[in-house]
């Protein structure tokens, strides 16, 4: 009979490759907060202590209007931050690569009641203009009523909006009366790569709510609603309920999330990420065959490379198509991904080029 | 400036209550195993090997048909079961006290578009007659249609059903087209109140879908759909990635559930929740004022008291009113609740009950 | 060849039966104002001079601040009405008989996303005590938040709230913050049994919204949201358009409910319905077998008769089984029933009693 | 005191204007019919004759195997045919111009809980690449799962797919396992520009599913889902009730649709209009300042005017922006529309362009 089946280790921990943030696991420090916040009992769904505390600590990057909401997930942050700022008849205008437009499943469709209105971008990023292709037919019974526009921090593409930009997408937004949300699902990496406090480009640029994303950089699981401005959003704690999001035993969501952003653990995890994908750039940069398909801004890398050698790559290195009738590719770094790493990979994509 | 922030302990870990199994923490064998899964590259969302040994795991338990899909918690793999398991006209026959009617805002009616038909009962549990009372219409368009009875093992009221309860039910059920689902949220404590393995009154017993619950049995947060009958299901993954329910980091779901079920764990902890159960009933049931108003058979007590002893009682332990119409409160043990916490509870009651 | 094909009449039109006022056809004086509305071309989708027209013969019955939104049909506009007066976490304390419980296959949940809490009641009416066994739990985020009263008027049991009667419930919803939906299927049929003008059950007795019907008063289609108090509602607009129950040319739905409601043909058609239900109810209360187990305060009387008595009764009278299980019956007049049908139909039970 | 109040006019029965086929009334043959139906009792909800009397008269059109479901208005056939056509997780490829895209207020999403994946088109039209610019995906849960092509014929922007197009259309679908789904508002329309009956480029052409629209062709109200494959679909009937679109009194949409297609009253209503269409074009294409969008294969024509020249022109006619970023108006004609109507239009432009 096995002695210790709970403490089985399965896997190799030392393998690592470039598929995604989300194939890392979780950072020693995080793991700490978890065991320091175990043990005897606190209320469940919210009311205990650490819950309490990252109301402060949320405070201290996003400022005092900050209210926090622990989600599982980040889908479920985009989906009921949105339902939390628009009625029953409301839309969503947002970039065609958007995460939920695309990788979820229809989940604010068919969890939310929500229509998207989609516009075409070259990189990710809205702009007032490119708002202003879906931002009409106000008072038109027959049309989706645009009340939101959404925008992710940094893209689907690696790109990152800098404060101006968000600040004038924000003020165009206001002006037409819609909300203004954040799909932070990496927004500690677009802190990393602005070099800039988080609330330079969310609160004090104008965003309402922001999905907050821990996952990605380290945490186990669990994200956060950000409300930004509280007149924006309504029945947060009702709909993260009906929309199965709510953790019973939420303090350890908190604890983790307290653990990421009470130091600085948040933005050395995302600057290391960050400074990996710049190095797998500046090696695959010179490589004849190798096209890099979108500035590298935060831990992506897009690019596109000769038929066949993604595949042949992938034999020893885990990585995903973006876009398979282009053969473009995607690059990511993760908080544990090492210069040997990069290193590594980017000797493997030599010799397959060459090969 | 603080050192270690991210191992601050803010709440006592010696304080327990009578309010949640819920309100528990981690069993440290379940943290053991989060660490021991943690380190290196693993793919997301379910293709890890923790997730494929689960499988294997779980088919010890259920047998060799048996699939497991890892939640994040119980409302999302009730709803998701359900869908999974009807079409969009279809009901769910319950008993008016299940979980899904009672305790979930409504996310059966509004995430899966499910209608409800409820059945009052006097202690948690449906019968063949009881069902009967909602099993009709078919091929009616004006109503919608039954296609599933769903029970909850051991009932929101501590009950537990027997092995020849579930078969009598699924029997009849099956017999009527019906599919049957169970609510697992605290199976584990059936198991050990019936002296029996899981299968026997699940697989064994004519259960086709099960909401395995792990959270209240001493996990950091995690359950699964146990699929018993795959042809009685459709969809699953779909539907758990569109319901907002994929754990990214699924590997360290899966090690939980691993951790939990490959040895013992599961057993030892729910046979000693029953038993700090089993022995406050027994301290509480010989005083005047205590009305025990269910039979004990898992983790639940639950009692009437004379005015205004419940709220003076809560001045230090708390727990929650089940009926404030009757006065009934409710008492639960978890896998950390200690022999000392129930003598002090008892005595703090039979102090109360003196005053 | 066949000549005139549109004016092909396929069936009996001097058969008529009791099982619902549905069956019935149009009124004559109806068709005729379809086509006094035809010709031309008027905006489509509520913008045309019926449509506006229609505020004002509301506004006479229903007082100065009604609005009134055309409705395909009954299920639309409670699913709507509801909807516009609820938030996504709303629910809606019910009888269990109510027609939005029974007999709308889930659309309040599947369309609406709303959760029903229903009651049990003797005769299809609530009370403010059955009310309460509901009203309750708000500001928990785990149970759906009660926030409108429904009832209908008259009930499906047949029966008639008294003005007495809503004022009492209206007030006592108001007081716990709750909107009070009516649903007036057989709104006609309680005015003209209460010889009451609409206002007095309605707007006096404190009413928000009400689901005015004309389908089972002689209209060919078409039903009417009427709001009562604005205030108690929004985006009413919205819904209906994106719950599919905005019709391009309303103002041939406007145009029959101008109609109906013009002049006395809604009252007329009622109290004709009713008073032929009275003559069948005085014709076979006396009849040994029969046991009447409703008042008839409309259009409709329920009874049960002995075994086989209803199966062979149907071999030349159409109705319905009302509740299989006891054997209980429910015989409909119409606007177009005559007392000749009714003598029949007594007739002909009397001679299946004896037989 | 008013005497035949159910016969007032209050509209200008012979204004009319170029806004909109819904702005017509009903067609003469077809009020005739619905009094042939009138009378008497009909079972209802659709076991009356009428509606299986459509069932041979849809046959008659689509073949043996065509089953009609009398709906009340586009949106709800649409609606209900997806459903129909896809699990939970489904999604529909359309044009970005389809009417479910743009017009529905996404009841599509909110009611239907469907995803659309749409794709940009210069004529409304899609073709096999278009639709594999959509079409992959399938079995990766974070996509909604592509299961149905719906087109549009004609389209909303007036121009017809012919046989060969839909063929091909369909084959290609079926070929990567979609449906296919027609919305056929101006189906009629289609047949007329083609100069082919209607299973041509419907059944016989590999058309699934029909939205059969009536509406907009001379009914008071009524549209038809037509099953062609009944393999395509499933639970049509209970759809159709939990979405609203159950008509009580279907006698009466049954007894206008076989009006219009027992005989030629579908055809002549449509040719007429397609020919109104064909005049106005053949009058305004000469004059300098009208750019023509579209080609007018059906009764819309789209043009571009100067700035100034649509408003000045809506003083004496009504008619729609299609554009308002590219000063784009639709011209739409109806079964009623005169030449003189057109003539005068034409004039009235002629005038505005010079002035």
């Amino acid at each position: 009979m096995r002695e210790n089946v709970a403490v089985n280790t399965l896997h190799d921990p030392t393998a690592r490759g470039f598929a995604s943030d989300n194939y890392a696991g979780v950072h020693p420090e995080i793991l700490a907060a978890i065991a320091a916040a175990n043990g005897g009992h606190q209320v469940a769904y919210g009311e205990d202590v650490y819950t309490a505390r990252l109301q402060e600590v949320m405070a201290t990057h996003f400022g005092p209007r900050a209210q926090a909401f622990p989600m599982f997930n980040g889908t479920g942050a985009n989906v009921v931050s949105l339902q939390s700022m628009l009625p029953r008849w409301g839309a969503v205008i947002c970039a065609e690569t958007a995460h939920i437009q695309s990788d979820e499943n229809g989940a604010p469709e068919r969890v939310g009641g929500l229509k998207l209105l989609t516009v075409a971008t070259p990189d990710g990023k809205l702009t007032p203009e490119l708002v202003d292709r879906q931002a009409w037919g106000w008072g038109d019974e027959h049309r989706a009523q645009p009340g939101v526009v959404s925008i992710t921090q940094t893209t689907e593409l690696g790109t990152a909006y800098t404060v101006a930009e968000v600040t004038a997408l924000a003020a165009h937004a206001h002006e037409l009366g819609l909300g203004v949300h954040m799909d932070g699902a990496r927004i500690a990496n677009a802190a990393a790569s602005l070099d800039l406090p988080l609330r330079a480009f969310t609160t004090d640029a104008g965003v309402d709510l922001l999905s907050f994303g821990g996952t990605k950089n380290g945490l186990l699981f669990g994200e956060a609603i950000v409300v930004l401005a509280p007149e924006a959003s309504t029945g947060l704690g009702y709909l993260r309920k009906m929309d199965m999001q709510l953790a019973s035993k939420m303090r350890f969501v908190s604890a983790q999330l307290i653990a990421l952003l009470e130091g600085d653990l948040w933005l050395r995890s995302a600057q290391h990420a960050n400074a990996m994908a710049a190095r797998l750039r500046a090696a695959v940069e010179p490589l004849d065959g190798v096209t890099l398909t979108q500035q590298t801004q935060s831990n992506a890398v897009f690019a596109i490379l000769p038929a066949g050698v993604a595949d042949r790559l992938r034999a020893s290195f885990r990585f995903y198509d973006w876009n398979e009738a282009t053969g473009e590719v995607r690059w990511m770094c993760a908080f544990d991904t090492t210069e040997a790493d990069v290193d590594a990979f980017a000797a493997a994509l030599r010799a397959e080029l060459k090969a």
